[in-house]
């Protein structure tokens, strides 16, 4: 059994997230070639470093120089990336050793995951030809790195998100660039991100590694279908989950879903079952899906730890409380969770400020005969976070035909006291935005929240569910 | 046991929901009081009757005379919406009974809900008159009627969606407004809908049957709290169900929840078990939340009963395809359906449509070699639509960060062609369209494929949960 992290995985994979160059090989000057557009997004995005298009037919990418090899390009290369057709990727394998590169990742698909003869051979050559020049494979069939403090975007369109303490690792490209989406929608920030792909030769073993010894990851997220050093990724898991939260989504869990898991990465799923004990004894937070994922990370990600689940609930804001309010208690009652009552003084306070009629009385508290009053809201949010057996401090909000109702400035009032309200005070604020109608305004009152450091949810039971699994770890406070 | 449903409900209940004069009491001449927003939305959305506006200060509103009483109406009144403070709701029933309304409704809250002595009193002395003075009772505590064929908006607001075959009832009209903003949405079409609060003279059997017998309505939605003529309702439920789906959502399935409602509408909740087990032995469809409920009679109205829930899936429209291929797997699998493997023959076709390299291969079909080709997606639809055990084809885009590198012209492209073939085919076609950072785009495509007939899903969770709700209803085909 693994008794503690090799802390040189942080040296050893330092140029993978921190090159000082990147030669992309298969950038011709065609501009709307996959290989160019990944140069334009690292210049576009600001890369730290040298960046050199390498193809045949040279000419210029952006303004820079096409080499024709990448033995012309004219300085040392930490990091190669590799979009040119499958044939050519044993030929690169060997510029690569004599260029004396650090790594390379391969855009280029059709290896052992195309189930073609021959073609896992190839990528089993791929690998020990690195072995044998000295530097390490990321993928084939992936979008490799994403390292925003280094400025290196995610995949060849320029995606950026905002820099925070998020480390994600994923099989599907596709679903990394989802959280990354999910990152700028939500405020959510990422220190770093690894699309690995069918993982020859780096694994999500050591890219786990990495993130648990990485200081800048505080929580870490992954996305698996059937990793290749799954023995070594629990023994990893456990000793990361003892530093921080690791939440994990296994993909291809079905019969069905194995079948595509082995045709998307050639990865070879064990079953659902084991796959849950495994990952529950290595102290993993495990989620069934990508919402629940994306949720719980940015619930770690804002508030940290949580000491309890107890809500308190502030609703009716923007439409009819009652039945917010039932929905509520049911969605944290379903997990188990309580919305509990308030004691009788503050009860009565809350009777006063909200009146007798029309309102649901109570935890949770219904704002709609006082829904347009911000001092009301603030009070109302400063009665129920003082109640002791209340831990965390629920907004709830519907973005519906009422909220086009509301003044632009009423609704900004009343978005300001709840980004005033929760940096004032220590219990966690957390808002559920239904969608409705009213998507524009929307945007801009999640928009609003979410810069305001308010982490917001589209609705009550994603929120429910993002709190269970919070709460459910019990490593150190990270935050 | 009830042996039938009474067909005198349709004539009974013909004047709340085909009324040819409302008087709105309550409604004074200031613009922005409840009562004259109602008559305001009564009129701008073509009610086809006479509107009356009652307040005792006189005046106008949008250029109709306010009368001064009920009394001084100058013709005959069929429906009143009262909105007035609590204390002279009993005047009022007075009121109703000498000018021989059939039925008034009250958004005044405050009563039975409220736990307050005295106030359960009123409610009940106001039944008494009602049935005195032979007109019906809708609420207290609720926002009453929609029916758009006779041009009456939902609520104060004049909210009006599309027509259509779903009915709708609700304790809560928070949610039933919801749901007309997810009809608006979606173009969920809506034949008739009732909020009915406290339901303390009509209720929930009451409207049930009415829309079992209305045959403008195909299908049935229910939002219940803890109605009080439970007994009676799990008979017509049972009678109902056997003419058209059913779907109910029971809010107050937990302690707190349950608590929540007796504040909301008055309801006292029985066990969650005890509720399942009955809705599930009557033949109605039982949903957890407001999602699955609205999703699930989007299926039944676009799509009617299936025949079977086996799905055929094309993917990587917008985005890579692969871990979209293995989310859809696991979502269908999760709920006990299949993603079935293509034929031999099919199968090679897709693999030279689609190529070897970078797809996921099989079903789903992956089709991101093959992105911006409306050709291909139509050649990819028909070969998964031809397989013979596949009933439902759905197709899966996401409006993430690549959406915006497609050519509006070339996402129009793709879907027209996806509301082509579905309208070319017979077997069901069903979209995923997951949001991402394209939000404004994502909102014109679901706009395309909805008003084009495809049903739209933003995930395909989701879509799954509607479809297994839909694939258990075995009772007549009602399209």
């Amino acid at each position: 059994m693994l008794q503690q992290l090799d802390e040189g995985r942080l040296q050893e994979l330092a140029p993978v997230f921190y090159p000082e160059s990147i030669a992309v090989v298969g950038a011709s000057s065609r501009a709307d070639s996959i290989g160019s557009l990944w140069v334009q997004g690292l210049i576009s995005s600001g890369f730290r470093g040298r960046v050199y298009p390498v193809h045949p037919q040279g000419g210029q990418v952006d303004g820079l120089a096409v080499c024709a090899s990448l033995g012309e390009v004219p300085g040392p290369v930490d990091l190669v990336i590799v979009c040119v057709p499958r044939g050519s990727v044993l030929d690169i394998m060997d510029d690569c050793a004599a260029k004396g590169i650090k790594a390379v990742y391969f855009f280029t698909a059709g290896f052992s995951e195309s189930g073609e003869v021959g073609w896992d051979v190839v990528e089993r050559e791929m690998v020990r030809r690195a072995r044998d020049g000295g530097f390490r494979i990321i993928g084939p069939n992936c979008f490799g790195v994403y390292s925003p403090e280094q400025g290196i975007p995610y995949g060849p369109f320029g995606v950026m998100a905002g820099l925070g303490s998020v480390g994600f690792l994923s099989q599907s490209s596709g679903h990394m660039g989802k959280l990354l989406e999910y990152a700028l929608v939500h405020s959510l920030g990422i220190s770093k991100g690894i699309s690995l792909g069918n993982g020859s030769d780096l694994g999500v073993a050591d890219f786990l590694e990495y993130l648990a010894l990485d200081p800048r990851t505080l929580v870490i997220g992954a996305y698996l279908e059937g990793p290749r050093d799954s023995r070594r990724l629990f023994e990893v898991t456990r000793l990361a989950s003892a530093r921080k939260p690791v939440v994990v989504w296994k993909g291809g869990r079905s019969q069905s879903g194995a079948r595509s898991a082995f045709s998307h990465t050639g990865a070879l799923a064990a079953s659902s079952l084991v796959w849950s004990g495994a990952l529950k004894q290595a102290g993993a937070i495990e989620v069934s899906g990508f919402d629940e994922m994306a949720d719980t990370l940015l619930l770690f990600e804002k508030v940290g730890r949580l000491e309890g689940s107890n809500v308190g609930v502030v609703c009716g804001i923007t439409d009819g409380g009652g039945g917010e309010a039932v929905l509520t208690c049911d969605a944290f009652a379903d997990l188990g969770m309580d919305v509990p009552v308030l004691d009788t003084v503050t009860n009565a306070e809350v009777l006063s400020l909200v009146g007798q009629v029309g309102s649901v009385l109570g935890n949770p508290v219904d704002m709609s005969q006082r829904q347009r009053d911000p001092e009301a809201l603030r009070r109302a949010m400063e009665l129920v976070a003082g109640v002791p057996a209340i831990d965390i401090l629920v907004v709830f909000q519907n973005a519906g035909v009422i909220f086009d109702e509301f003044a632009e400035e009423t609704l900004d009032a009343l978005n300001d006291t709840i980004v005033d309200f929760s940096r004032q005070h220590a219990k966690p604020v957390l808002a559920v935005l239904q969608p409705g109608t009213a998507e524009s305004r929307r945007m801009k009152v999640q928009r609003r929240l979410s810069e305001g450091g308010v982490p917001v949810f589209p609705s009550v039971e994603r929120l429910a569910k993002a709190v269970r699994n919070v709460s459910r770890y019990s490593g150190p406070e990270h935050v």
